[in-house]
C-alpha cells in the first residue's frame, strides 16, 4: 500500500476498509513484537491511524477490533436485529407479531426485490399458463434476478433449478414440502434440469449426530422428496457426503468459493464466532457451489455458464447473497432466487415449524386421526371466544392458522376466498373451518404416503446416481 | 454451566478456559443487546468476571479478546517466537544462527522426542539391516510414537506411510527429494503401503495461481517423485483436487476433523487471522485426513484402525500436532511421525531453500555445468580467507554448506568423515571440497533426470489412480 492511503480508499466498501484496518493493526503488532526500527513502526502506526480515520469517515463509527461495520451487519446479516425487527437467518426465525414475519421489511433489509403483479404476469406470458397459487398468493414473495432468468428463457437459453434440504431428522412435515412442490411446478412449466442438495455434512457439523445417521436421514428425506413426483430423467438428488467424493467439479467450485470469502465475511453474514468449528466456518461454500453448473459436469457436459435459479425459503438467502457476491470474482454467473415465506407452526405464525416438536405441525407420517386431533387441538384460531361474539364480530383471518394452511394447500382460489369471507363475517365458525382444513390435509398426506411407499431403495439410488439427464448441453 | 464455575474449571486447559471466557462474553453482549432482565445480565457478568479470574489464575495473564493464551502459543505455535528463538511453521523457517535452526530447542518447544541411539538400534534390530544414513546422521532427528510403530511391526500388525508435497512450482530442488528418498527406504525395509498427498488445493488457496495451474504442477511434481523409484504396486499418489472428488471416505474424515477443531485452535496453531479466507482456515483438516486409513477404502478395504507413520520436515509438524489432538476424539489412532531437519540453501543454513530463487539451490533440472557454477559461486564456505590461514587454522564444518550437502547426499560414512577431518585440519581446501560436492551432485541429478524421462503420462496415471495395492487388509 502507498504511504498516503486516502487516495484510493474511497472506492472501498466499509467491510474492505474494516479488513484493511485489521490487517494494518496486525502489521503494527508484528513490527513491535519483532522490535523493528522505530521509524518503520512509526510509519506503520501513522498508516493505521489514517486508515481508522477513513473507516470512521465512511461508516460514521469508530473502528472496533472484531466488530465488522454496523451498517453492513444491518444490510447483510439476518442474525443482528434492530428493536422490533424480526430475526431471520438459516438457524432462527423469530417475530413478535402474530401475523408472522414482516416480509416487506425483510425485502428492504435483505436487498431483494418483491415479486409484483408485473413479474407474475410476465411469468404467465412466458409459460403460457396460470402461475402457481404460491406465486398468486404471495407465498413466493421475493426474488433476485428472476427477470434475467425470463430473458434467458425467452431467448431459448438454458437454465437449471437448484434447491435443497438439511436432513436433520427422518420426520418431515407438510411445510417442508413447500419448496419442493413449487420447484416441481417450475421444472414442469419451464422443462429444465433440477439438482437437489441434501446437506447431511451440515447436519453432522451442527448437530450431535454421527455421519452415518446424517447420511441415513438424507436417504430417508430423499424418499419424501421423490414422492412429490419428480421426474428421474430430469432430476439429480445428492447427499454432500456422497457426491463430494464422486465429483471433482463440485470440490473445485467449493475451493474457489472458499478462496474468495474471509472469516470476517462469514462472521458478518452468519454470526460465526472464534469458538465455532472450522467445518461450520467453511460450510457456506458447500451450499454455494451447486449454484455453478460446473459442479455437475455429468449433467451440463462441463459447461460453466449455465444460469441457476434457486427456489428456497427466505432464511436461506444469506448463503446466496454470499454466493452472488463471489460469483463474478470466480467468473461464474450469479444465481437467481425465488424466496418463500415461512410455513407457520400450528400454534401460530410467530415461529417457523420445528421438526422436533410433533405437535408443532402435521407430519408426513401422521394418520388421518392424528391430523384431525392436531388441527382440532393445536391449530391457533382467529375466532372469537364465544359463538355469539364470533357471529357478531367475525374471525381474524390474518392470525388464523387454518386459513394460513389452506392458503398453502387449498388450490381452489374461489373456495378459499369464500371461506375467508365467511370466516371474517362470522358466518363460518372455527370448528367448521378446521373441518375444511382436516378434509384438505388428510387426503393430501395420505396421497403422499401412498406415493412414498412406491419409492424403493432402487429408485432412490437412481435419483442419487450422478448421470446425464434428459437435456443436451 | 453451574453458577459457581470454579469447581470444575481447574481441569480445563488454558485454551479451553479462553474459549469459555469468549463464549461468556458473547453471551453477555447478546443479553445486553436483547435487553434481557437486569438480574439475568448481572448474573452473566458475575460469571464472566469469575471466568476471567480463573483464566488469570491458570495462565498468569489477563484475558484479551482475540488473543489465545500465551503459554499455549509458546508450546503449540511455531509462528510466535521468543527472542533468539527460531521461527518454524509450514510457511516460514528463520534463524539467526549460521549453523541453522536449533533442533534440540525445537524438540522441547514442539513436545516431540529425539531420535536417539537406542531408537536407531531398535530400528536396526527390527529391520535386520543398517539404518539409512539420514537416521545415522541426525537428518531425521525427531519423532512421535515411533516406538509404537515398531511395537506394531514386531507384532506383525500392519501400518502405512503417508507423506506429501505442496506443488508450488514445476521446479523441484534436491532438498525436496529428502523426505521422498527416506520414505522410499522406509517402504522398502518395512514393506508397507505408501500414500503421497499433493496439496494442489493448498497452493491454489495460498498463492496467486489458478486451479488448473496448481493441478498441472501436482502432475509435474508427481513425475519427480515417481523418479525417486517408488513401486507402483505399493504406492498411491494423489492430488487433493482430484482425489477429494473420487473418495467419499476422504471427505468424511475431513468433515470429522473439521467438526472437532475450532477457529481459536487453528488461530493458535497456524496464526490465521479474521482476514484469512475460509479455505485456508479449513485446510488443515485436508492435510490431516490422510493420517486415517479410512480415507483410502480402496487400499485398506475400509479398515479404520491401521496405524499411520508420517515422515516429513519438522515445519509440517503443526498440522500433525492438530491431527493427533483430534484423532482420539473421532475414534482414530494418532499418526506417528519422523521429522527431518531443513535442507539448507546454498547461501547458508539460515533459511530453508526457496523454489523461487534459482541460485538458492541445485534444481532437478540443472545441467552439470549449472551445478558446477552454482556450487563454485554460491555454496557458502566455512573456509578461511586465504590459503595460508586455511592451512593454519582449518575450515569450519558447522557452517560449510558443501559439508552439509555431502552429509545429505554422500552415502559413504568413511569418506565423509575423512573429508570433514581434512577440512577441519586445513589439509583440504574449499575448492577441493567443492569439487567433491560437484562430483557427487552431478551424477545424482543426471541419474534423476534419466529416470524422470522414463516417467510417462501413462505411468503418472497409474500411480494416481485410486486402486488396491499389493497388500491384503
Amino acid at each position: 500500500m502507498a504511504d498516503s492511503p486516502n487516495c484510493d480508499l474511497k472506492s472501498l466498501s466499509p467491510l474492505q476498509l474494516f479488513e484493511k484496518v485489521t490487517e494494518q493493526g496486525e502489521k503494527v503488532r508484528a513490527l513491535k513484537a519483532g522490535k523493528a526500527p522505530k521509524d518503520e513502526i512509526d510509519a506503520a502506526v501513522r498508516m493505521l491511524l489514517s486508515l481508522k480515520l477513513s473507516y470512521k469517515t465512511s461508516t460514521g463509527q469508530d473502528y472496533q477490533a472484531g466488530l465488522p461495520p454496523k451498517d453492513l451487519v444491518l444490510i447483510n446479516n439476518g442474525t443482528t436485529k434492530e428493536e422490533d425487527e424480526d430475526l431471520v437467518d438459516p438457524w432462527n426465525v423469530q417475530t413478535s407479531n402474530a401475523k408472522g414475519v414482516d416480509y416487506d421489511k425483510l425485502i428492504v433489509r435483505f436487498g431483494s426485490s418483491k415479486i409484483d403483479t408485473d413479474l407474475i404476469n410476465r411469468i404467465e406470458r412466458a409459460i403460457g399458463q396460470k402461475p402457481h397459487h404460491f406465486l398468486r398468493r404471495g407465498i413466493f414473495f421475493s426474488h433476485r434476478d428472476m427477470d434475467q432468468v425470463l430473458d434467458a428463457y425467452e431467448n431459448k437459453k438454458p437454465f437449471y433449478l437448484y434447491t435443497g434440504r438439511g436432513p436433520s431428522s427422518q420426520a418431515m412435515h407438510v411445510g417442508h414440502l413447500i419448496p419442493f412442490m413449487f420447484t416441481k411446478w417450475l421444472q414442469e412449466v419451464f422443462d429444465v434440469p433440477l439438482v437437489i442438495q441434501l446437506t447431511d455434512d451440515e447436519k453432522y457439523l451442527w448437530k450431535d449426530m454421527t455421519i452415518e445417521k446424517a447420511y441415513e436421514y438424507a436417504r430417508e428425506n430423499a424418499k419424501d422428496i421423490i414422492a412429490c413426483g419428480f421426474d428421474v430423467n430430469k432430476t439429480f438428488i445428492f447427499s454432500d457426503l456422497d457426491y463430494l467424493g464422486t465429483s471433482a467439479g463440485f470440490y473445485k467450485n467449493i475451493v474457489k468459493v472458499q478462496k474468495h470469502v474471509t472469516f470476517n465475511q462469514v462472521k458478518g453474514i452468519f454470526g460465526f464466532t472464534d469458538s465455532d468449528c472450522i467445518g461450520k466456518i467453511s460450510f457456506p461454500a458447500i451450499q454455494a457451489a451447486p449454484s455453478f453448473s460446473s459442479s455437475f459436469p455429468q449433467i451440463f457436459n462441463g459447461k460453466e455458464n449455465i444460469q441457476c435459479l434457486i427456489p428456497c425459503a427466505i432464511d436461506q438467502d444469506p448463503y446466496f447473497r454470499m454466493t452472488r457476491d463471489v460469483a463474478p470474482r470466480i467468473g461464474q454467473p450469479k444465481p437467481a432466487l425465488l424466496h418463500s415465506v415461512f410455513f407457520p407452526a400450528l400454534q401460530g405464525a410467530q415461529t417457523k415449524m420445528s421438526a422436533s416438536d410433533p405437535n408443532s405441525s402435521i407430519f408426513l407420517t401422521d394418520t388421518p386421526k392424528q391430523i384431525k386431533t392436531k388441527i382440532n387441538k393445536h391449530a391457533f384460531s382467529g375466532g372469537r371466544d364465544t359463538i355469539e361474539e364470533h357471529r357478531k364480530y367475525g374471525g381474524n383471518c390474518d392470525v388464523d392458522v387454518s386459513i394460513m394452511y389452506l392458503t398453502f394447500f387449498l388450490e381452489d382460489d374461489h373456495r378459499l376466498e369464500q371461506l375467508k369471507q365467511a370466516y371474517t363475517s362470522g358466518e363460518l365458525l372455527t370448528g367448521e373451518l378446521k373441518k375444511v382444513l382436516i378434509e384438505t390435509m388428510q387426503p393430501l398426506v395420505a396421497a403422499h404416503q401412498e406415493r412414498r411407499k412406491q419409492v424403493t431403495d432402487e429408485i432412490v439410488k437412481q435419483f442419487m446416481t450422478p448421470r446425464k439427464l434428459a437435456f443436451e448441453f
